[in-house]
């Protein structure tokens, strides 16, 4: 923590504020020689009660110098962490490209089944669907539960993909952690505390969607929380953020990639589907976010997208996602990454934890 | 709901979609002598299902006319909502203009009590003060819980002022009910759809604070959520967005205050505190909220800033407090609000709930 | 300048920061007793080179201490800036409100006229109104030129109001110097630089509008450009920033207005019309902004708006203008400032140039 | 257009819309069956004077459907523009992807020769660098000037590289024009509108950056200033917006890049220096706006980026750009595109103009 004075505070100004970080407990390192005193401050308690020290007659600044995360920190943990799931050699943050696909909501059986099919050949090993919907409106379709939860189940045993699905509260998290694979937390409840703390008490990994104004230090504060639990095991993902430009729903913020590598070790996958809002737009998202050093994929695709009951128009059809999954193959290997060719043996059951 | 085709669509491209727009149950009405097609839909069910249209070939962009929401609008109920509450004079949303202040955190029952006859006495009718806190960080201060709420009673007892104080999770929403005059649904739970389900099956009115990144049209679906479930008294809160300006937290946006006005009949508050991060900047700000024709304030108030738990910057002294309040009294009684003069003689007993 | 280092830097990653500094022809001073090193910079020289060092390894963060600007800094000139204007005791940024009022574009003599009359009898002693117009289409109007300036001399002289009116290039600006009282850089000239320049060698008052996106910072700096030429007669102006929300067109940003009292003796105007883009919000916003402390306004009144050439959807009407200054000048007295009742003795021949 | 009108609009309130349609000179067609009146506009006139209805008794809403832009519209002109350059073999928009590189500045005549063999060596073809350099602080280095150029031009006839530099006023642009194989457009300068038609009278190719809150339309409204002076050799450049997110200087914003190609014929181009502001982050943002469908690259390379006079924190090392060039080519490849291996012959002596 640093304490920047103005250009012409007093010096009693400025032994005032030393004094009152001592009071606080802190030590204060006046530094001279330069247009303007600046104060350091050290100590071993939390030093954002400095904070308070912003409104005292003379300071100009308070700037805060040490991050307040700890356990998502690459300063605490140099190497990647890489996401290993029972039952399955799948991963999320190592060499390989995550890719995980599917409709934004279960419909039916039927529905996700031929989904189901169809990604997984076309090169997906998780496959996505929603059971609880978080939506706008409460006249919307709120999702099938835990009705949907089983049909997911059902195709995972019978096409060999993982499952993540989102929970959205205290119940359908209980439900999704016993159903799926992997949990997912939308962006909407990226700062519900009290849901990260449950998914953190979880031994489920966590699939962390950014909040559509959420900051890069916000969305690690979030998997702070994950992993302040016990949980160590989680995914971030950018979805686009709010912005003025209305050319596409979300604007993709590509640059989070790198910037959050060069802070944490976890891994980072990007969702086109919501930041495109058109079908059309998805592809060139996709690709971008992978040449940008995403760890993969999640994405929206639909059978009969024209019939969906949500988020049709930005899913893709089975054949779009097939071609665009070659693409990011071919733009993985540019940059190291791999991604094995559709149709190689899947480990069937890939643990089942009912 | 409106399509506009491409300029150059064929007229094949245009069958296509009024037959799809049958297929879907609604009427197709082409538009036509413009210099593109126009063609607008109408239909008995949920028009949105119409939005899958966007993708079909030739068309340009799938206009909404209608608005997803009801209760909340305007058009369903001309005249202003003013919220009242139980064994108290007190009104949100009527002439009076509505004060509602205290600290961010309840600390003790010493500070509680020292701030609410401060705040009773500058001006206020309304306690704040949080027992739940959301924070950023999972090593912050997190709040006293139903320890801090009892204090809050006991201060309402005490002082005759109505308390208002946050709700964030399910259990905390259950005790927040029985304590306390109405239930604050802070930004980051905006829509924790699950929360206002909940907090829209109590009786008590809900004080709904606008998202960081909210429209003021998901800011109306959140509290259609609420009414949907029969609670009708909620009252909205411009509490600041994220921007780019950094010169204060975040920005407030006072022209949601007439946007909000002409589409809705519940009130709007304002929260200077939080948009404003430092003490110095909470005045202007709040003054500014009534100008554009709030229906009053929530403002944080702390005896002693510099020692607060948190928020403790942007915490106006009692003196400041009161001295606002007068300026308060003076551009309301220009836009014809009236505001009681402090020291009036207060209700005691404002509805002790448990 | 500071440095701070990553958690984990090396000392041998310090030194050679500090070797570096010191090439530099600047000092370092290491600050130690902190969870992580930290380098204050000092030096005679422009420290913004120091910028250069945050790609060093080891280095987490180059933090700005000092401030680009000098000439508009509060540190340099604690007084407010009180602008004058020849022939006339208007001012602005002293105790009395300034009111600028007049149509988007100048049309024709008798739309001026009409609207001049109109507006300095309710209560304006500034005309507003465009000759050269900045229009986002090329095929959209693009204002009378030098005609328009002629007409509104003309009012000047007729009614006593002071010209203030829109320079959009070198050549438009030597003319608006010979014919106006202000001269006005919009929002889409800000970072214009050589515009900024040539209007700091006139010895005419600029109005400069805040860039849609603009950082305090940016303005400061780019008042900075025309006070660095020899021109000190400079005021800001608040318009509306560009965020997400489109309630609005765009976002006005009372909070720029303390923020700017702070850091600069400048005055700081509102301009409510392109911030609220439609009629019914222009009102509230200015009452917002004089709510903020903002010096005064400048506003968009037309005496038939519906066939305005521009702008029309936002311009007030004369009496709701009139009616607007009678409730500005009572929040005004809330806050200790003036705003003389219309119709008194205005003095006629406000400073002829030409 | 389309009209809008309130749930409880009346009939009479809905005829009055009608004869102001008529007034004004269109065609009102209303559209019955649905909940609430929407009246379509035709007519051969300017629409946009249509939306002063936007403020009459009962209106909600005017909807735009007709787009404002014509000559840069891909209905008018459906395949691709390829831009082509005097005396090269050299394209923009065409297969080949196009790379520009070099310094933020020019500063020597040494450093220019040094970048410009590094960057052709590394497979670029054009040759960036600044002679007048928008400064955001008077006091900073404004560039060198016509000198500048000269430099530019002698390293074109060396090296073989076409160049490519700002141009920020009329003084500055006639020489660019003389110099330049193709002049820029700053962002900052994005709605210089003087500065636009000046640059449509001159025979060079334009680069037309996207201004840093500009939306789509804005940036294509920008292009048809230059286009409609019979200018059509326009390539537009992304190169960040600003949002809240501050871990990168700027948002880059790729999804304009398929959102433009939808709209218009033009070709864009990325610029990741200016929206990554740190070296790191550049190569990850170069290779999404390629992966996302950018026509080429706009990037700052500097042989000694540590005393650069600007910029210096974001440019490649040369070998780090080439390194990026390689990666590029590979994902150029998945997608169709090509961009020849360095050192190929280059055409020499191309196209002096002077």
């Amino acid at each position: 923590m640093l304490i920047s004075m103005n250009v012409n505070a007093t010096e009693e100004q400025m032994r005032a504020v030393c004094t009152r970080i001592e009071e606080l407990g802190f030590r204060p390192h006046p530094l001279t020689g330069t247009s303007r005193y600046v104060i350091g401050i050290t100590g071993n308690k939390d030093l954002s009660a400095a904070d308070q020290l912003s409104q005292m007659p003379g300071v100009a600044e308070v700037i805060a110098v040490t991050k307040p995360y700890k356990l998502v920190s690459r300063d605490m943990k140099p190497e990647d962490t890489v996401v290993r799931f029972a039952g399955s050699d799948a991963t999320v943050g190592g060499a390989e490209l995550a890719i995980m696909a599917g409709p934004c909501s279960v419909e039916s059986r039927d529905q996700i089944f031929r989904v189901a099919e169809a990604v997984g050949k076309g090169g997906a090993r998780f496959l996505r669907g929603g059971a609880f919907k978080p939506r706008t409106s409460p006249y919307a379709f709120q999702g099938m539960g835990e009705k949907g939860l089983e049909i997911m189940a059902a195709a995972r045993e019978a096409f060999g993909l993982l499952v993540v699905t989102e929970a959205i509260d205290q119940e359908s998290l209980a439900l999704v952690e016993q159903y799926a694979d992997m949990i997912q937390i939308g962006a909407r409840n990226m700062q519900n505390f009290a849901l990260l703390k449950q998914a953190g008490r979880t031994r489920k990994p966590v699939l962390l969607k950014r909040g559509m104004s959420a900051t890069l230090e916000e969305l690690l504060m979030a998997a702070e929380y994950i992993m302040s639990e016990g949980n160590y095991n989680v995914v971030l993902c950018e979805r686009g953020i709010r912005t003025f430009a209305s050319h596409t729903r979300n604007t993709l913020d590509v640059g989070i990639i790198p910037a959050a590598k060069k802070l944490t070790h976890l891994p980072i996958l990007v969702d086109p589907s919501h930041a495109a809002g058109e079908r059309d737009k998805v592809v060139p998202l996709a690709l971008a976010g992978v040449a940008a050093g995403a760890d993969g994929l999640i994405v929206e695709v639909h059978c009969d997208p024209d019939r969906a009951l949500s988020d049709g128009a930005q899913s893709l059809y089975p054949d779009q996602f097939a071609a665009m999954v070659g693409q990011v193959r071919g733009i993985g290997e540019v940059l190291g990454r791999t991604l094995p060719q559709p149709g190689h043996p899947q480990p069937t059951g890939a643990g089942v934890s009912k």
